[in-house]
This record gives structure tokens, sequence and C-alpha cells, in this order.
């Protein structure tokens, strides 16, 4: 088991391509590598424009020079018509070779306490149910897969569809 | 079948108490009603502040008066790490006696178009999955279940758990 020093801390625009660099790990985890889309100039750009869209925290290991990060966590504000402003937790990841110190929980906890201290109403977060090593860890967390308790779906378009749907439009109500 | 004539605009802020109305309706159909704990202000303080947390386009009864909405839906951005900005729809409804007039559709278009417009890659929603006529309507439209192509499970902590682990984070990682 690894035991390096880390610290924890929200993310600068400077730590964009090491946090890409982690994206595509956890979307190769995921067999989803060919899938990553966006670049270090993308997320630079969403997260810290004026109108930013989402959040960072990361993990930098202590005293590395280069600075190294070995785990990120995005977020971002979402609506429930329920309970009102609440939090989407995107991904939260940490390298294979630095797990076993806590450093998951830790991260999670700077979110929710994000979400705390911003009056929050929910976190919600989408899981591949076959990762049981991420999905214990939620439930152990609190979360509950509201999939299986109240038979929630997600179902998604992408840029394509979209496309076609806004330009032909011919489709039973 | 009803053929009214309907308005479909942005919705406004004197909108909020008949969005509530609706989102009320809604909830009661998914048995949820006890489970609705924002109220018209909140709603309006959310979409209406300078940052808005979400948007609604509405549909109006034409000629009605006082002002009777029929329908809303409500929706926000969000981001992916793989494909970047995206579109969530949290809500799309149209009240039962004005069904069939192809309201919904006209909405979904709305916000479609929009999602294209602000070059969104993804749109996202949750169905609940038994109710088959808003799935089925929704994959008409060219949307796709990724809980039953890809696994994924949506997972959720309310403000009780998110407190609970944020005063007491006694968990194994």
């Amino acid at each position: 088991m690894a035991q390096s020093s880390f610290l924890l801390r929200q993310a600068k625009p400077e730590d964009c391509d090491e946090i890409m660099r982690l994206i595509v790990e956890l979307a190769d985890f995921g067999k989803m590598a060919h899938l990553v889309h966006i670049t270090a100039d993308t997320l630079r750009k969403d997260m810290f424009a004026e109108k930013s869209l989402c959040s960072s925290i990361v993990a930098e290991l202590a005293g590395s020079e280069p600075r190294q990060l070995i785990g990120y966590s995005l977020f971002f504000p979402i609506y429930s018509t329920l309970d009102g402003m609440s939090m989407y937790l995107e991904d939260i990841y940490v390298t294979p070779s630095q797990r076993g110190q806590g450093l998951g929980k830790k991260m999670l906890l700077h979110v929710t306490k994000a979400a705390f201290d911003l009056n929050c109403q929910r976190l919600h977060l989408a899981v591949l149910n076959w990762n049981k090593f991420a999905k214990d860890f939620y439930i152990r967390c609190g979360l509950i897969d509201v999939t299986e308790t109240e038979d929630w779906h997600l179902m998604r378009m992408k840029r394509k569809e979209i496309e076609n749907f806004v330009k032909d439009p011919k489709v039973k109500d």
C-alpha cells in the first residue's frame, strides 16, 4: 500500500493538463478512452471562464516536480424540482498506485462539504454498476442506488442525435 | 383529444406559481407530491437570480385569464469529462387534459434546439422506468436508455446523508 504525502486543493488553470491525463486514465479503466473528446484547453476554458461550468478538487503529490496529480474530482451545481439546488459529482478518481490511503474518501468529503456549505439538498452521481469497488465505496459513504430502489433510468442523446432531432423532428407525440 | 391553442415561450418570474402547480401535479403522478420541498419563491429566486440555476420553457393556454400554464420543461447546463458542455432535462410535463397535440414534442424540440445552439454535446435525463409513456416518447425522439445499454446506475444522497457524512466521515476507504 502506498503511503504518500499529498495535498488536496482547488484546481488551478495550470492543473488542466494533469487533470486531462487522469480523465483519460479513468476513461481507459471504463474502456472509454476512445470516447474522450475534450482537451486540456477545453477544460481550462470551461472551468475558469467567467461563467464556469464545473469545479475540481485535485490531489497533488507532495514535493513532485514537475507538479504531479494523483487524483481529481469534478463536480457542478444541478437543480431538483423536488428539493432545489443540488450538486452533481461527475468523477472522483485516484490513480491505482495511490489507492488505500483514504484519498477517495477525503476528496468526496471535500465535495460533500462544498455541497453542504452551499446549502445543496442533494448530491447525485452515476456509477457503472459493474464497478463494485466504486459502488461499495459510495454506499459506505451514504449514497443509495436509486436505479435499484426507485427504478430511475438514465437516458442520453449525443450531439448527432440532438442534431437529427432538431433538423428532422418527425416523431409521433 | 384536446385541441387548444397554446404559446411556447421562455418562463418569466410571474410564471413561477403556475410552474409550481404543475411541478406538484407531475410529482403527484410519480407518487412523490409529499416530497416537493421547494416553493414558487424558491424557484423564482433560483431561476432568475444573477447566477441562474435552471431555465424553463412553458406552454401557456392561449387567451387564458388569469394566465394558465398547461405544460413546462426545466433544464440546466451540465458537464461531461468525455464530451464537455451538455444539458440536463430535469422535467418535461404536459397536463393530462392537454396531451395528444404534440406539445411534449414541441417542448423537447425547444430544449434540444437550445442545447444545439449552445454547442452542447449531450442531453441527459432520468426517467422512472415504469413510466412507459414517457420512456417510449424519449426513445422515439432519439434518446437511449444507458442504464440498459451501458449499466449506468444513478446514486443519490439527500441533505440528511450529506450532513451525516460531513459531520462523521467514519468510513473505510
